[in-house]
């Protein structure tokens, strides 16, 4: 029998996903989930895109081109405008499949293997999963809890360089964290980058989710136009995530055809998608609004819900919907595991993802979760209730 | 300036789109460009399909389970026993982002970077694409015009293998040559995959469009359980190229476990494409018969025109609707290029795949070209009227 290959092997399960099969167990048994643990919206898509399925007028689902239909990247030049990312084109921008398409494509023709990235950590887990996938090595520079999980020390990020690094990646706002880095944050980034010429790979989904005043900077516009790869996705802002539409966002010439190659093996981002996106994008400033402000108020619900827990830490995550909170147990996974199979309230329990994935140092986020506040504002409440009365009869079980 | 990988400059320029901006160029001067350079089917795709999208009723265009619903996989099962695929459940199955990703994760499930894997050349190039991203590298072994493109002596096989071949990769109905494996040849290829252990990845997305009275057999079905990974598509047999849709079928656990870990990580397949998939499955007995027929009679049509061009010859394909051609040219790319920028008859000109491309090794197929039937007999027929013109052009010019 043939073997599996080491990095299949050395491929991380996702830990958001991993502990799936014990939550469709419960449901099976007729217990309710609620799903803390994935950033699935539950806000409804732009009417706009969903009309646009009922009205296409194709006879044939034909292939689109490799880098995406031409409308939608000349729409998106525009969208771009508005968050001040300007001097681009339609021929700066591919399409690709959903934001991790990008991902992956922009570390295979900015590295090779062996080579190294540098991410903040806790970061979010698929990153490590598509290095893994092109043969990176990644670094980890650590924020912490305490700190509100701003960007660590410039010195560490020195000190984690090595020849072999090739790039950093930020992902702003953050997933896991919910962390905006600031514009002087952003500076001293920038300044590593140009220091030792490296790529700076920008994964900034949840740019419309920023609830500061301060004003959002984008890696695009800290002029880096050789360096700075843009990751985006339609799927949290327009709660799109089934179509698979993301973005690859590029000035440099040579990635971009670079990229385009590994876009033409792969033939074409999916078609449909594409049609909603575009129809999404235009007069969707109420949309936006809403959204917006329903986070916001979520998050203002939901963060001071579980700060009234006790023994229960979350700083305040000012973009983004999802936050990293410290649980008064020894170990968040176990505690997780047991929330799905043993723990029920009313019929009722939840699910949440063990931060510990979040982090490569096997000795940080042990007695941390990520939670997503995509659920409804009932939701969130009934949550934090179960949350609560988990905790207690958690640390109360007598255990053989 | 940060550099592009090595890899990346490694990956290969798709033969079939690399000319696309040459064809774009003459579409701007006015010029109709009859496309028998790619396989996108211009038949219908099934009405059920188009309705399904007419008939969605979501608020959120949400993720789908990474493998996919499970609803299609059911219906897949039902599909492959129609096929002779036998003692699978939807357990087996895995929904991709089209075939391509199916390849991708084939290879990096299998694989690790400097094993080799074996196929017959000429092959799909875009497996070389997947190859180059995987680290893999490609040994061919050549099969020939003369021959109708049969499988290679087993002897030719032998001689490729080495202590770090891993896999065979068999492409049955085979693009570029349409040639369709007789169940003899299919098990010369089991025999060295028992023999060596290997695995045997069969990619068989033209299984529907087999023109011989011989059975059909799929390499699921030669009693390899641990060594068959199946890769299929939705693509072409229900016109459906856009949609993105394929699968990765296989009865090894650990192939499939590992595979499902990079399918986590890409979070989901395209959910809209699926929705269509599923409602094209059931009932298209009536429009698979007119697809087959169709494609059929071009088939016989095409090649009987092919033929009769002083120089040019084509074997007979039996299967899928592509050929490879020889033409009287020493560079068909040159030839090909040629009449996308300089032959005009009527304002017209046709676009063809320079098989070179489709070779590993760079003194074969330079005069060959592989020509997909996928446009309407009329458009055909005035394609070879225009191939004919061309050739005699090409060949009475003066080159200074």
């Amino acid at each position: 029998m043939p073997q599996i290959s080491h990095r299949g092997l050395e491929m991380p399960s996702s830990p958001i996903r991993k502990l799936a099969p014990l939550a469709n167990e419960a449901k099976l048994q007729g217990v309710k989930v609620y799903h803390l643990n994935i950033g699935q919206p539950d806000l409804p898509t732009p009417q706009k895109g969903l009309d646009a399925l009922k009205s296409i007028d194709r006879k044939t689902l034909e292939y689109s081109p490799s880098e995406g239909f031409i409308g939608l990247r000349e729409k998106l030049v525009g969208y771009y405008a508005k968050f001040g990312i300007n001097d681009i084109t339609h021929e700066n921008i591919i399409i690709t499949s959903g934001g991790s398409e990008a991902i992956l494509f922009a570390f295979l023709a900015c590295m090779n293997p062996g080579d190294e990235m540098i991410m903040v950590e806790p970061g979010y887990a698929n990153y490590i999963s598509f290095a893994v996938t092109a043969g990176i090595k990644v670094k980890t520079v650590t924020s912490y809890i305490e700190d509100g999980f701003k960007l660590p020390p410039v010195e560490d990020f020195e000190e984690a360089i090595t020849p072999h690094t090739r790039a950093i990646l930020l992902c702003n706002p953050n997933n896991p964290t919910g962390y905006v880095y600031s514009p002087d944050e952003l500076q001293k980034i920038k300044e590593l980058v140009v220091k030792y010429d490296l790529y700076l790979i920008a994964d900034e989904v949840y740019r419309e989710f920023v609830y500061t005043d301060e004003p959002y900077v984008s890696a695009m516009s800290l002029g880096l136009p050789q360096n700075v790869i843009l990751v985006d996705s339609v799927s949290k802002r327009y709660s799109e995530c089934g179509i698979r539409i993301g973005m690859l966002v590029t000035r440099n010439r040579m990635v971009h055809d670079t990229v385009m190659k590994y876009c033409q093996a792969r033939l074409s981002p999916p078609l449909l998608g594409q049609i909603v996106a575009d129809a999404s994008i235009e007069g969707v400033e109420d949309y936006a609004r809403e959204c917006f402000d329903e986070y916001k108020a979520r998050r203002d619900f939901f963060i001071k819900g579980l700060n009234s827990i006790p023994g229960v830490y979350s700083p305040m995550p000012h973009g983004a919907f999802y936050t990293v909170a410290s649980l008064p147990v020894a170990d968040a996974e176990d505690f997780c595991r047991w929330c799905l199979t043993d723990f029920r309230m009313d019929g009722e329990t939840i699910m949440m993802a063990p931060a510990a994935g979040f982090y490569r140092n096997p000795d940080l986020g042990r007695n941390q979760v990520r939670l997503a506040y995509v659920l409804c504002r009932e939701d969130l409440q009934r949550s934090l209730m179960l949350l609560r009365a988990a905790l207690r009869a958690y640390n109360n079980r007598t255990v053989f």
